[in-house]
C-alpha cells in the first residue's frame, strides 16, 4: 500500500465526516461581535491538520463509543486550546510565518494575539465544563504540562548543553501532552478500560515524539512551499532540535564549536543559519532522527496491542506511518 | 463613622477569616516543579486586594449561603483568573510597575509571562470544573467579556475621539465583568433568587465603574507610594480615562488640541506626560470623575434594595464607600 493510501485510510470518509461536525462546532465557539472573531479565525481556519480531534474520535470509536455527538464538542475544545497555544507560542518566537501566512501577532499585534489566545482558552473551557470532572482533569493536566514544558523549553533556549533527555522531557510535556490528553479523553468517553486509557497515553506519547521529530527534520530539509515556514526556524528561535543535539555530539571539535557558537547566539545572519544547517546535514543527524521515529513507532505499536482489534485500531496504526512521513 | 471604620467593617474579622481560607486554596493551585510557580507567585502574592473573592463570599452569605467551604475554591479560581489577566495585560502596556514592583514580563520575560497567565487560567478552570455548569457559564461569560473589552480598548488606544459611551462599554466589559461574575456566582451558590442575582449584576456593574474611575483619578493625583505605579501611566499607555475625556470636552480649543496631541502620541517625554496631567487638572475633570462615582454609588445602592436585609448587605453597602475612597 502506498503512503497516500495509508493517509486516505487513516482519515477516510467516515472520520472526515466526523471532522466536518467538529468544524461546525469550532466555528460556533469563535463568534464575537468584536474583532476577536477575526483575530482567532485567522489561524484557526488556516488549514490546520485537526490531528487532535481526529485522534480523539478514533480512540473513542476504537473502544466502542457510539454517540459521536458526545465527543464532537470536546474535540473542538481541544483544537481551540491547541490553536490558543500556537498563537501564544508565536508571540515569543522569531518566526514570521505559520501555515504559510504571517503569525497572528505579526498581523494583529501582540496584545490582540494574547487576548485572542485567552479567548480561545475560555471558550474551550466553557465547552469542557459540560463534561464530567474526569475529562476536565485530563485536559487541565495536559494544559498544565504544556505550560510547564514551555517554561522548561524557554529556560533551555540557546542552551547547546541541552541533552537528549531534556529534549525528550520538553517534547513529552510540550508536544505530546495534548495529543495524549485527546486520546485519553476519547478512550474514557468511549468506555475504555484503565488498560485501554493507559495504552492511549503510551501511543500518544509516541505519536507526540514522532510528530516533533518529523517537525525537526522538516526544519532542516523540508519543502518550504509545503511547510509554510522557512528552513532553519528552530535555529533562529534558539530551539535545540534532536538533529542539532545529534550533530553537536558527533561533529569534530572545530565544527562542533562552530555550530554551538551559532546555535547559542540570539541574533543570526541568514549566512549563519545556512552554515548551521549545512553542518547539521554533514552528520548523520537526519538519519538518526528518522531512526528515532522508528523507535517511537514501535512504542506506538506496542501500546496498540492493548486495545481490542478493530478498524479503528488499524487506523491508529496507519496514523503512525502517516505522521512519520508527513511533509508539512 | 470614619472611612477606616467602614473599611474595617466591610472586611471584618469574619470575612478576613474566609479570605485566609481562600489564600490557602490559592497557594495549592500554583504549585509546580518548574519555574512556573515562582513566575505566577510573583504577582499573585504581591499584596492583592482580593476584592473579587471578598465580594463573592459576601454575596453568598447575603442570600443565606452557609457552607463557606462551598465557595472558597471558586473564589480562589476567580482570583487566579484575575491575576492571569493582569499578567497578560502588563505585557502590552508600557508600565514597568504594578503593586510597587516590576511587572511579571519585565522580571521574567514575555514568554514566561504569557505562559504563566495561561497556567493560571488552566488551574482556575480545573477548579471551576468541579462546579455546576451554570457557574462555569457565568465565569466563562465574564472572561469572554473581559477579552472582548480588551480588544475594544486596544483598538481605541491613542484615540482621542473616544466618547464617554465607548469608555463605559469598555469598562463594563473589562473591569466590571469579573466583579459582576464573582457576585453572581456567590449569589447563585448561596441560593439567591433570579432577582437577587440580577441585583448582584447591577451592583457589580456599579462597583466596577467606581473601581475604574477611582483608578483613573489615582493616575492623575494618587500617592505614588501607595498606588505602586507612577502618575500618568494611562497617558503613557494611550488609554483614555474618564478624566481625559472630560478635559478634552471642556478645555479651550488651543489647550484641547495640545492635550489631544499628547494623548494621541505613542511615545511621550516625561515633560509631555506632566503637561498632559496639568492640562487635565486645570479643568473640572477630577471633580467630574468624583461625581460619576457618586452616580454609580446610587446605582449600587438601588441594586442592594433588591437583596434581603442582613449584615452582609450592609457590608456590600459599606464596600461602595470603601472603593470610592480607596487610595491604592
Amino acid at each position: 500500500m502506498t503512503l497516500e493510501e495509508d493517509a486516505r485510510q487513516f482519515l477516510d470518509d467516515e472520520i472526515k465526516g466526523y471532522l466536518k461536525a467538529v468544524e461546525v462546532e469550532l466555528q460556533k465557539h469563535i463568534k464575537s461581535d468584536t474583532k476577536l472573531e477575526e483575530i482567532v479565525s485567522y489561524l484557526l481556519n488556516a488549514d490546520g491538520k485537526r490531528l487532535r480531534p481526529a485522534l480523539l474520535i478514533i480512540a473513542y470509536k476504537a473502544v466502542g463509543g457510539e454517540e459521536i455527538e458526545e465527543v464532537v464538542p470536546i474535540s473542538a475544545a481541544i483544537e481551540l486550546i491547541h490553536t490558543a497555544t500556537l498563537i501564544h507560542d508565536d508571540i515569543n518566537d522569531d518566526n514570521d510565518f505559520r501555515r504559510g501566512q504571517e503569525t497572528t501577532n505579526r498581523k494583529y499585534g501582540t496584545l490582540n494575539a494574547i487576548v485572542g489566545g485567552d479567548f480561545l482558552f475560555v471558550q474551550a473551557f466553557r465547552v469542557g465544563g459540560t463534561y464530567p470532572w474526569d475529562v476536565i482533569r485530563m485536559i487541565a493536566d495536559a494544559c498544565r504540562e504544556l505550560a510547564e514544558g514551555e517554561v522548561i523549553q524557554n529556560s533551555n533556549r540557546y542552551n547547546t548543553g541541552e541533552t537528549y533527555e531534556i529534549y525528550q522531557e520538553i517534547i513529552r510535556m510540550k508536544t505530546a501532552s495534548l495529543i495524549t490528553g485527546s486520546l485519553k479523553v476519547g478512550c474514557y468517553l468511549g468506555g475504555g478500560s484503565e488498560e485501554a486509557i493507559q495504552a492511549m497515553a503510551d501511543y500518544g506519547y509516541g505519536i507526540g515524539m514522532i510528530f516533533q521529530i518529523t517537525d525537526d527534520i522538516l526544519d532542516v530539509e523540508g519543502d518550504v512551499e509545503k511547510t509554510g515556514k522557512p528552513l532553519g526556524s528552530d535555529i533562529r528561535e534558539g530551539q535545540l532540535t534532536i538533529l542539532a543535539i545529534r550533530a553537536l555530539e558527533t561533529l569534530p571539535d572545530e565544527e562542533r564549536d562552530e555550530l554551538a557558537g551559532i546555535l547559542s547566539r540570539v541574533e543570526h545572519s541568514e549566512e549563519e543559519v545556512g552554515r548551521a544547517l549545512d553542518l547539521i546535514k554533514s552528520t548523520d543527524a537526519v538519519e538518526y532522527a528518522y531512526e528515532q521515529t522508528h523507535h517511537y513507532a514501535d512504542v506506538c505499536r506496542q501500546a496498540l496491542e492493548h486495545l481490542p482489534e478493530s478498524d479503528y485500531r488499524d487506523r491508529l496504526e496507519l496514523g503512525i506511518g502517516v505522521i512519520m512521513t508527513r511533509n508539512y
